[in-house]
């Protein structure tokens, strides 16, 4: 029913710091790639505000994108010739491996926060709307582009397709770690990337462990855990995610009541009025976002001037930790005390209590449906992980908490008048001081 | 005199995945890495186009110019103790290294050779104008700034600050041949940086290399030649900015000729009428110019549009080699084809011949003048490297040339009614297809 | 009291895998290494007969004491200039850390096992006897060499220089994971070291943590735990420890019942009267230990030369798992039909039964003395670390366990007279074929 | 003809620092590396003397071996279906990559120096002799090893496949210089494989480089150069393999005189009489050469024990420099010193004069004849490569030389009573100290 577009005259290859290289030698990927929807990734940071944390964490979806693909490629050659491998799917599972985060937007986590954007829904409306993807992806044949989408969006009836894209343990966490830990330079995410493919397996419903491979999971989600205490939830981070979120929401407000803009931001209105078509979604990026921001550190209005001023000067918020049962308190007091001074703690003060069982990060925040990481035991018999490990099981019944209140603590520190407050809130705080 | 600001009161760190941890504990250092115009440059990238080419190398100037002052640090605690070197000049040895690229722009080599912008000029202004950075340098004292301005710009009396900083072998191209390597994914670039810093020296009027370390400094300089021919000359790089250029030019001239542009490019106005202010110029970055380079891709002009559109979503220039001996005429049918279906010349036909000595590479080109390396002999002599050095004198002997044309191959590629005009370049290309 | 032998002209430089170089600046610490003693490490190598499954470990405690010493080179660094450190014990602590491991012998393990060497009395010895190595120590002063040998042995008054030395958390462990990890090619070990020395704190009676350096110290537990069993514990060394136990055994038996060898082994034969000298003992290493395997492969006592000659050759017993339960059912029927084929099962039949709490991990097997790791907490108070992070305490208390036996599977492969016993041994083994 | 052992039912894999994994899927390949001549490799390593000055670099000619077996398994994937390759040559291909230096001794460099071994002799009377690598060749077909051997000397017919195990730019030395560099702790020598072998080409009569690969040629070569300069030529290097030498040399005058050995050194004794069979040349390792080492650190002979001795506690000769033009006269000088305290010059004194052509190093030393690196050009023709690159032509026209004298400087050190001796020495040495 499909016709593949058959193989280039000479393999492509992209230099790749943490793959070494990328092989691409279907003609079918080498055209997705060369698509404007696709090189539109090169302007989307793969950890948004990150690099404000860790500097050289500037790379970009469009590598991540190329990462995921030829980790399965390299699956694929793997799974190649075993019993529940269908080498037919190859094509479509490397496409929707490639494709698996086209529709990603600027600084995505804070933008489907504050603005209720959901990025696989624009990934199936990319793969399926009018774009040079599409156009693509038609060329193999009607329904081809319907079939990459429902691998993505879960909905394909071979599962095993789908648990290699998007599970427990996916091609896309899989380079997302290694590349993330490259990128900022930590070593925490490093994992054996090839004993790993080494210990995987197809089966009918989806892609296992053999059980010998036990101790190499173990390594794997010891690593994400790792990478999301010291990279993903750093403080630093939080604190230029929730400023960036800052920003949105004052713009939003300021928009709704008809505030009159020095440049009238064509490029985001469509999200204050949530009326974005498929062509005004496609032309945002992060650098048009940038622009607006460095615009607005010079607009009239002085929450949004600063807000935008301290993101793009990284001037960011401090935090202190404070403790749980005296929370109330403490945030009264602050909002309190702000409000003295003017300002407002709707932008000015943010609480972030991190409370996550670390089974929540083995399945990852709000996740908890994905797929769980099976062992194909000696005998056949298929274990859930944690029913084996030990490691794995404790890890999943224990909590780990994190509490921090974020706010421009250089504007306190240099407050006379209000050192009596103040110092009512540092004894609050177990002396740590604001 | 001067007055410095101090330690803090913990060493500060930053993770570098080049240097692993960088190193702070100067308040100075420290105030100046939080000034605006600093932050700055993590919105422009050290490499200017070549991601894409090597989609890794999205690094910024911000983290080079921390590995400079890294590696200046390591360097001066070799040196500390040494009889020429004199540890009063830490401090301003270190702010020099870490603000001497805080000049560049945008893009920097295609801005400056369209527009004529000098980085080195900006540099100064920056650190001797109004800006943050200069308020937090006169904390230390009156002429400071100008101190630092003078080690930058090569005048200041201690000529062994000055090749420190600047020099065939600074600290400036010890970061960059590393930090490009690693963020390009590639292993030429990849030199034994600590044993370097064993073998050199602090002298009278220059830092020289002892005459045990002969060996490490020609893996250097092959390193350097490596990463020029495979990395910074790359083809497709040399094709990107190209194109970068062309869209420079069109605008400039569109500006010129007062074509009514649907958004007025205010950023890059005072560019085309040569007035720009110091304000003005701290504005630019990256980001700004892709944000017009998308506006321009909608432009009614149809160069312009479409040149912007190809650097949007990179569809590059393709290129062929060609021979020298028949460049004349292959140029003049080109043109005369180009002119045949309405292609400008002017933008869309670029040759490109790169011929230098090695021994520029070795001293960069146009940079003859920078000072040469020096071997401190067992006796005490000093000798030019390439007198000592049977390899390093024998690259500074031969010549490399690449002679190539860039132009919308897949145009030509499409034609059928010009076939006979494509066969006889072709011919004139020794069989290579246009 | 001590008088230092000072510093040496000139800093001397090992190029190191793991640490890149190795830095002496001290006289006495060059001096030692230049003894006989300590180049005698040479010869023993760090993971006895790891190299027979990770081809790539044939590094010898020469190095890896070099390394413990460079560890805590970069340690006392960072001690330097805080509160609790007293820098008149630099000397004295690297000393200390360079000869830690100075009295082990050949494949140590094994030799302890069989012949109840103790490596750490040998250790003393060396130090305190007639050795180059003492002479040197001698010419600090009187004492000197017994108040090293004092920090190994863990008597120091100084239990903060005694546990940077041998604790749960101490420099020889940062070592070892190290290297043995780049060694056997594996990353498991490959924490980040330079973080790691960054959250250490002295203390009065011990090195602590600081409290946020708690997720670096989970990582380094876990890094351990994943060495464990994917190296130290793998079974193929635990198949050639066995193998190498069994020689030692048969020869000493061979020794008692006054066999005679075809050459004396007068290298060993103190070992099996228990009267080993000083001079006999350093006279031992593993190029006198295969000399004697490599002779004892021909010896006439066929299980002698079996074992030796399986262990040069390198055709180790091949090993499978066995359901706890039923243990004592195989064990007899295997030694029935070793007997009838007439194998002897007390060399050719072995048992092992690792079982061990990860908290046995955490603290080493047998070492449940050793120092706990302390965090020290944000207001000065100490805690354990399991009491601190869910993740330690959840591996503290699961236990994880691995039964296999040992026996040569090729020979019952062969057999064909057998077949029925076979079967029923196969059956009891869940159907893993013996 | 021939009968292929067939496949392995599961793909067994070698963890590898270098390649991080070797893959043997081939049943031939696996039994080979199960014999004893095979496993014997284990105890040569593969630097010779060479950890006396890196102390990492233990790694054995075994890993290497296996090691070019991986590469020429991964250069074969990549000839695959080109047209100048013929599949049916793989197994060959790969035999031959795996035994090309099986049939290497102990310390080869110096043995084959003194005794006149021949390290390609004995590989040949391997592979055809009595031994189980013959027995396990001979299962494929008569004639089978006889191929195997005329690929490693040279004589087989397709000069493809013989210029793949021995060129330029072989597999062998792909390996070494990667291996060499790893276990040493140096960079100088990592070269980007990957891109190598994708640059490779099968020819019909040699394997050629394809134009665009010129520049990884020159990094290779480079790579190679430096190598040789830092690492192998390493004058520390060059001592303890005279002071190797030097002990042989002795040996073998002792036993000529018939010296009375405390321990008949009866497996060294066919090299003194030159009558060697291959079970003796077999049982020969590194190993035993140590036993025996330090077995005359004890004999009465006192040149053959001072020898020894500084052998095996690594108490080298040092070093000096000295001016061609003088060479004679500080000869005799030394000669005449030597002779009054009892030395005799001809162990105690080594001149060392290193004097190559570059072209020596990129076709080492006495390999001359090895076939040089072709390019093929992008129209078919075929060019050496410095008929191409200025870079390696100028490295082919240009002459290095070293030029050292060995002796124990520490004992001219001590001595009072020859000041004046030692002072006219020293003079002629330039002021360098004896």
């Amino acid at each position: 029913m499909y016709q593949s577009l058959g193989q280039l005259k000479e393999t492509k290859v992209f230099k790749d710091p943490v793959h070494r290289y990328i092989y691409v030698s279907d003609q079918l990927i080498w055209q997705l790639i060369g698509t404007k929807e696709f090189q539109r990734l090169r302007r989307i940071k793969q950890l948004g505000t990150s690099f404000l944390t860790f500097h050289g964490a500037e790379h970009t979806r469009f590598h991540h994108s190329l990462g995921v693909y030829e980790i399965t490629r390299q699956l694929i050659d793997v799974f190649n010739g075993r019993a529940d491998w269908d080498d037919q799917y190859r094509e479509l599972t490397l496409v929707a491996a490639l494709l698996h985060d086209v529709g990603h937007g600027p600084f995505s986590h804070a933008f489907e926060n504050v603005f209720g954007v959901d990025h696989e829904e624009w990934t199936e409306r990319i793969i399926l709307g009018d774009t040079e993807i599409k156009q693509v992806l038609d060329q193999v044949g009607e329904g081809f582009a319907e079939e990459v989408a429902s691998i993505i969006n879960k909905t394909h009836p071979n599962q095993l397709l789908v648990t290699m894209i998007s599970s427990q343990l996916d091609v896309d966490r899989m380079d997302y770690l290694l590349r993330d830990a490259h990128f900022a330079g930590v070593s925490y995410g490093k994992f054996d990337l090839e004993r790993m493919l080494r210990v995987l397996r197809p089966a009918p419903n989806q892609m296992v462990v053999k059980q010998s491979g036990m101790h190499s999971i173990e390594d794997y989600i010891m690593r994400r855990y790792q990478m999301y205490w010291q990279v993903y939830l750093h403080p630093v981070t939080r604190s230029s995610d929730y400023l960036l979120k800052a920003i949105l929401e004052r713009a939003k407000e300021l928009y709704t009541s008809e505030y009159a803009f020095t440049i009238d931001p064509v490029h985001l209105s469509p999200l204050f009025t949530k009326e974005m078509s498929l062509k005004n979604y496609l032309a945002l990026d992060e650098t048009i976002v940038y622009f607006y921001f460095q615009q607005w550190a010079e607009e009239e209005d002085t929450v949004l001037s600063d807000l935008a001023r301290r993101f793009v000067d990284r001037k960011l918020f401090k935090y202190v930790d404070y403790p749980a049962e005296k929370r109330a308190l403490v945030h009264e007091k602050l909002c309190t005390l702000f409000e003295k001074i003017g300002l407002d703690p709707t932008y000015y003060l943010l609480e972030d209590k991190l409370s996550r069982l670390p089974y929540d990060l083995y399945g990852d925040n709000g996740e908890i449906s994905k797929q769980p990481i099976m062992l194909q035991m000696k005998n056949g018999q298929m274990k859930e992980i944690s029913q084996v490990s030990p490691l794995v099981q404790a890890i999943a019944n224990s909590r780990q908490t994190d509490e921090k209140l974020f706010f421009p603590q250089e504007i306190l520190h240099d407050l006379r008048e209000f050192a009596n407050e103040k110092m009512q809130i540092d004894q609050l705080l177990l002396g740590e001081e604001i």
